[in-house]
């Protein structure tokens, strides 16, 4: 539906609207079918990667999609935080032409998986109501939709969905090889292994054994186990980077692992296993 | 130097040249001065990744440089051969507006070390005499400039220079986020582990135990290999994923390795242990 330049627009209670966005405006358009089989009247959900965090980093994909979509869903982890990654897109907007609905659901970062469900399928029931208008929607997700996104739990619960919704995933710039930019150095070459683990496990060791190099997109809190592994790396003469804010001006590289709470924080491990690094 | 918008133009004898590029330029950049120890009188070097074919997934950034640049470097597999990651980038230079130089080296897939060492050798004199001359060079490849990259040995040989250039990597889409996209899932969720492996090597069963989702850029030849392989993925309950061309037109998905000879081919191996997928 994206070539449709229609002028619909609804807005639901937890709506952030930017400059051109029209409030209150009555849903006009007569494509609303739910019974229909096919999705010709359907909205298409997009899964959007805005990358880690400078606006630059966007596709031209993502960019035209933004620009011609009728919602977009930006995700944040708090009531009193901004999206992170609804700030990443803010500085193209500027560009769209077309009526523009936001919403920004909290997405909070808890253990508790049922809690956490309750939320899912709210953003979900609100995305399935857009897409029932025929509006087309854009989920935007920090770095890539397939790499640890938020987009996987809302496009698993549609693909579920008895209806047929299409959905396409746009790929983004993972964080890590903005991270490996920020080192000016390659992950991984020629027949080199490069392992993405998203904590340190039990098994960590098992990575470091089979692994040329290691990205570890969140540290782990045990400081003894953090000692146990860089001794093991420095046996192996590797080095270790922690890079804060891959990509932003307040870009910080550090080369040890931190402890420090930043949320936008890699690191990576390069075992210099086979290439020799001088 | 990429503010300076000089029309300093020089061509090699191997040169590609597009509509706006001028040949047989004199040099009369006055800024080359090799004896001066800061590089503000150097070019950069900007290692760029293209994406995984689709125009559209280049970043702004990209665009930007490459709109802006002196040179180009485009290297390809054979002399038969255009370079993909140029015409990858074709259809944006039409944007530009000032004098470009084109190169296309020719870096042949070689067991062969020391010979590919002598293409290496070549292509970094040819990028550095442009940087010494105050231009500013993009090394274009296909992916992402960390992983995989023929960046890396061009970046490496430039950094152990004992002159010092300045460099910049542009991370770029690499295949396998894109792969994803083509099959429309997650590649990890949460606790989930992915291994990127370039080829099937003996310790391939340790990955499919250590990890949840496996990349394989490139298959093995060893049909037992891979049967033996399969069997295990299957005990497991995995899904095997082949993408050929993805994000291309042609882009072709089927649900097992292939043993096709189509260099634009990533492998997915879900291996579903902790994450149902029903």
């Amino acid at each position: 539906m994206i070539e449709n330049n229609s002028n619909n627009n609804t807005n639901s209670n937890n709506n952030t609207n930017t400059n051109n966005t029209n409030t209150n405006n009555t849903n006009t358009n007569s494509n609303t079918n739910n019974d229909n089989n096919t999705n010709k009247f359907k909205g298409k959900l997009f899964g959007i990667g805005v990358g880690p965090g400078d606006t630059e980093l966007l596709t031209l994909k993502a960019v035209r999609i933004l620009n011609d979509v009728d919602v977009i869903c930006a995700p944040r982890a708090s009531e009193k935080q901004d999206s992170t990654a609804l700030n990443i897109i803010k500085p193209i907007l500027k560009e769209r032409r077309k009526d523009l609905t936001i919403f920004d659901p909290v997405f909070p970062m808890l253990e508790d998986e049922s809690l956490l469900n309750s939320y899912w399928n709210d953003a979900t029931s609100l995305i399935i109501s857009k897409l029932d208008e025929g509006l087309d929607v854009a989920f935007i997700t920090l770095g890539d939709p397939s790499i640890y996104s938020t987009f996987s739990y809302i496009q698993k619960k549609i693909q579920k969905n008895q209806e047929y919704y299409e959905i396409e995933m746009v790929p983004g710039i993972t964080s890590f090889t903005s991270c490996a930019a920020s080192i000016n150095k390659p992950l991984v070459e020629k027949d080199e292994v490069l392992s993405i683990v998203p904590k340190i496990q039990d098994n960590f060791n098992g990575f470091i054994d089979n692994s040329d190099t290691i990205v570890l997109m969140k540290l782990s809190r045990n400081k003894e186990k953090i000692n146990e592994i860089k001794k093991d790396i420095d046996d192996l003469n590797g080095n270790i980077f922690t890079i804060k804010n891959s990509s932003k001006k307040n870009e910080e590289i550090i080369n040890d692992f931190s402890f420090d709470k930043t949320y936008f924080m890699t690191s990576i491990v390069k075992l210099n296993k086979k290439i020799n690094e001088d």
